[in-house]
């Protein structure tokens, strides 16, 4: 079973859309705003979008200027992520000259935030807008806290909070807004956003279990690359879990103390332990949740096509 | 003359607005970003918007939200520019890190977005999110011109183009959407927009101006210390522009090759030509259209108010 080829078909829609938006803009940030937009293009979220918003019978234009909106938000997010992450300038691209590596970052950043800001406002909802900045506001919030968290031990509580904050409230809010800007209702909308909660936390984690893997063909960084930055995702959290005493673990959270030979057989430790199979476990996990959340709509073409979506998500590391 | 009591009255409202909006945010950054925005805090933009919504029968709580939203989006850009002037972090204060203040920065910022748009939302008007997000892009792109046009020269043209965008602009949006969520006048519309554009760019020259004064009993700052970093504000324009041949205006575009001792030299040069006096007249000249403009409103109270408030502005270098 594939994806409606109509659902299929607006994707290239909304790129379409996003590359409107940013027509005219100064053209010495544009060549690596769009780089970053279209490198990292994923249509899981805008496919998500779409098919709520067909349950909603929302309108499909007012829906192709939401999903673009999203994934311009998430590109704001994400240019100003790795000013963050500082030593991991990777999204800035070779147009820049380098003095001007973060200054072109925020505004590369900026830029995205008032894309995604008049598409929201296209939309022609306010309670669209309002979403958003709440959204905008919870992401920022759980990258502060988690900026602020470095030498103060990890668990999976926070992590799972900040992943929800970086990546499922995206997906929750792709999800509720299509429902929003249709039927309003409010059973519906809360189930999308329930939804959207489970499909973006397995989504992270399952992503996160790609760092440590080397089987995939497409790897974008070197394996254990998070790692690498001193950023502790769930694989490293169980084995730390299991092996408390670990005295890398400390050296990691001051983000000094360890060498390259130590950070390597970390890595090979991790990856023989069964902190990728427990991750895997949760992200199986996430993704029950969401299939019986999914059992509380309407048995439609839609709803099959959601349950396809989250099966691609938990068998995508197997 | 002063201010009618209520407009004065209900100033202290627009900061409650904003303090509540922030309450509950990530304590970390937010003793830093309170002191930007109240250390920072100029009433002249909100009188403004106040003024305009009387003018439009605007809905009182809608208007403060407005207000509020409009100081928190220039807070988040004044954030964001301190890391463009990489070498200016003075916003940030004792409390962040220094090895936070780059992410600190960008996050306190995008803190502040979210909290402009979460208010600009409350006013519960589309068009007020569609000139918000308008304004934001106006504002980056015109920053991002002005970052890139290091060392290709500078002309008062491309000046009035920066001070448009980056302060300008947000006069123009507090005057016009007060009238947007009243009235909605066109004709009236329009007229506080250009009167938003005629004091906004005479506030930001006044404040250039004022880089190269001592007699200001406040000054945040040392005397020419726009030109220290390699800024070039009306005054320093002029003065090049008699003095086409000086050669530190070149090193000054590549912000190289100049001493203290030259630059003491050339503020102390720039102090004595008549460029602050030919600075003056640009203020009183952009003071002037917008008088005329206002004499196309009808003849109350309000316009009594405007025409005071453009008065302190021209005389306040005097």
């Amino acid at each position: 079973m594939t994806l409606s080829k109509s659902i299929s078909e607006q994707i290239p829609e909304i790129e379409a859309r996003i590359r409107t938006q940013l027509t005219g803009k100064p053209s010495l940030l544009l060549a690596d705003l769009d780089q970053l937009i279209f490198r990292g293009w994923r249509s899981l979220r805008p496919t998500l979008t779409l098919i709520f918003g067909r349950i909603s019978n929302a309108d499909p234009e007012a829906l192709i200027n939401l999903a673009a909106a999203i994934e311009m938000l998430s590109t704001a997010m994400l240019v100003h992520d790795d000013l963050v992450d500082i030593e991991n300038q990777r999204h800035i691209g070779p147009n820049i000259n380098p003095s001007f590596r973060t200054s072109a970052a925020v505004l590369a950043g900026d830029l995205a935030f008032a894309a995604a800001a008049q598409l929201a406002a296209a939309t022609n909802w306010v309670a669209v807008m309002q979403k958003f900045s709440e959204t905008l506001q919870f992401i920022v919030s759980g990258e502060i806290t988690h900026m602020f968290r470095n030498g103060q031990g990890v668990d999976r509580d926070s992590y799972y909070h900040w992943i929800h904050a970086k990546t499922a409230s995206l997906f929750e809010l792709a999800c509720e807004t299509a429902i929003l800007i249709g039927t309003q209702e409010d059973e519906t909308m809360s189930l999308a956003r329930q939804f959207g909660y489970q499909i973006g936390m397995a989504y992270q984690i399952s992503n996160d279990i790609r760092d440590f893997s080397s089987d995939h063909a497409i790897q974008e960084k070197p394996i254990g690359s998070d790692l690498r930055q001193g950023i502790l995702t769930l694989p490293a959290i169980f084995y730390f879990e299991s092996h408390p005493g670990d005295p890398l673990l400390r050296s990691l959270l001051h983000k000094n103390g360890h060498s390259q030979e130590d950070l390597d057989g970390l890595i090979v430790a991790i990856r023989q332990s069964n902190a990728v199979e427990r991750s895997l476990d949760e992200v199986r996990a996430f993704g029950q949740s969401g299939r019986e959340i999914l059992m509380k709509l309407p048995n439609t073409p839609e709803r099959a096509e959601l349950e396809q979506l989250i099966g691609q998500i938990i068998t995508r590391n197997d």
